[in-house]
């Protein structure tokens, strides 16, 4: 099996993500990487490891995909870019089944959309990031940007392919759906939300909780979050921006908080580092595009090896999970 | 000038909320404050503490909406709720003009949009709650739960409404007005938010900056969020949640964290005692139900005498600030 990665996407490219794909080698044996993008400066960083070189393939794409690019015409025009040459590599090599990028996430996602095939039944690809929870555990949040604009059936969709995710990457035998709301109660929401929340309900292999609320999604009680991209997207940036200001605003009071402040901050390494740890959702690989005939991860923008190499060993369990059930 | 408070709503009712009035009594002088609900143990309390008796109204409200009753149906039903009798005082008496009430979110917004007038031009109520930002200032979100449905007509009111929410409670010039969507490009959104990212644009007396991501709300780089009911509540609450989870892992960390930790829990208490309060919204007040005649003030259902005491003066305010303008 081989997962295809996009070594020029994301901040801390190339170096990080060649780093992280011959970290993933080293952890994992029995599957290959693809490494597309520059071929020479790509082979320049791998001679920096010490790697099996029969696990490791480079194709040359001279182009690079940036964030500021408009997706759709970046995605049409520029077929020599890393990111998405990757997708023809993904599309033409019967042994790639997967694909990671931490390049743009609009870019990923259109070309994931046009260009890998929907599963059968799939109306949308979603995207679906992994969140830890304060019970140690995580939570799958789908759509998290791929859908703004949902139907009911879609949500639906989103349902069954999270459940799905969930029993295979995460391993939960018969996980815990809610559906994102500005209430609990049955009938709060909007029409798409209630139209969607009969569609759950009536799916009996759908263990669904029913409607919750945003301040639930971290606290372990759901395995699933569905929701429409729009929603999504505010919430888990929600999440992440109030997580960066708990941070920050305890960085500056250490920092101002004189000798007192510093010597407990030294006490306190240990657990603020574990729980720093615990928070960065980087650590648990990238956001799943669901739906789709093969696996495709998008990693953080500002991935480093860690979270490339985490990335690149979902990918590989997943397309693994998926032929356990071929 | 009288605020009226519901002194039977919240999780810490009436105790709380009855020794919160009389603190704010003494935080500010020239008002009164109408406390409705079962006058007997209203007064059996208001014994415990020494104020003057001539500020203090007790009307007479033996009911008690609770939570998880249905609002629409309480609030036509429940005439004599503590709650509802609030606003009857509210509407009749000419020197009420504020109200404040930690009971049912639901009930709150149901009567305030039956029994209290529009101002003119506003074609909905939004509740609009004051969020800390990293940079020490405030942020108004708007709407965050009134309007679950929205038409681009009323973002843009929802724009002028926290703009203008900004000047009088925050004291800003020209408030900094971002609407919430999934990217900051121009384009990105729904066709929800597009609409409306024209119509609020086109004002040129609005200071807007563009759409801005759910990871900027903290920033302290806008001073209001516009965004449907929906959203609003999803970011808001998404906010509340993460902001929990830190504090109960950091918690979990020290107490399992042996002596080490302890100590450095100690050392650092200041800091992580000041974060604490930075990250208290309830500190600042409640929600203000924005676009009413009379100023109306959804105080957390948790809220503690500092929440509840808060919430009255920031009633106060507001009233004063309209006075000044008219």
């Amino acid at each position: 099996m081989k997962i295809v990665v996009d070594a020029f996407g994301g901040d801390n490219a190339p170096r990080e993500i060649v780093s992280g794909a011959v970290n993933a080698l080293s952890e994992r044996e029995g599957f290959k990487v693809v490494l597309t993008g520059k071929s020479d400066e790509i082979n320049a960083l791998l001679k920096e490891y010490s790697f099996d070189s029969a696990r490791v393939e480079v194709v040359e794409a001279p182009d690079v995909i940036t964030n500021d690019m408009a997706p759709v015409e970046a995605v049409r025009k520029m077929k020599n870019s890393s990111l998405v040459k990757g997708f023809y590599v993904l599309n033409s090599d019967p042994d790639a089944r997967g694909y990671v990028s931490a390049g743009s996430t609009g870019a990923v996602l259109t070309a994931a959309t046009l260009l890998v095939k929907r599963k059968p039944g799939v109306l949308r690809a979603a995207l679906a990031p992994v969140l830890p929870t304060v019970k140690g555990g995580r939570v799958i949040m789908v759509d998290c940007g791929a859908n703004s604009e949902c139907k009911p059936e879609m949500l639906y969709n989103f349902a069954v392919l999270g459940s799905d995710m969930a029993k295979r990457s995460l391993g939960i035998r018969n996980p815990r759906i809610g559906l994102l709301s500005n209430g609990t109660e049955d009938k709060k929401g909007t029409d798409l939300t209630r139209s969607a929340f009969a569609s759950i309900k009536a799916d009996e292999k759908l263990n669904f909780v029913g409607n919750m609320e945003a301040r639930e999604i971290l606290s372990g009680d759901y395995d699933v979050v569905v929701s429409d991209g729009f929603s999504g997207n505010i919430a888990l940036k929600a999440c992440e921006g109030t997580a960066l200001a708990f941070m920050t605003l305890l960085k500056e009071g250490i920092v101002n908080g004189g000798l007192r402040a510093k010597v407990g901050y030294f006490m306190l390494k240990p657990v603020l580092k574990s729980l720093k740890t615990t928070m960065d959702y980087n650590a648990y690989g990238g956001a799943v595009m669901l739906g789709l005939e093969k696996v495709v991860v998008k990693a953080h923008g500002s991935s480093k090896a860690k979270s490339v190499s985490a990335a690149i060993l979902q990918a590989l369990s997943l397309a693994e999970g998926e032929d356990r059930e071929a």
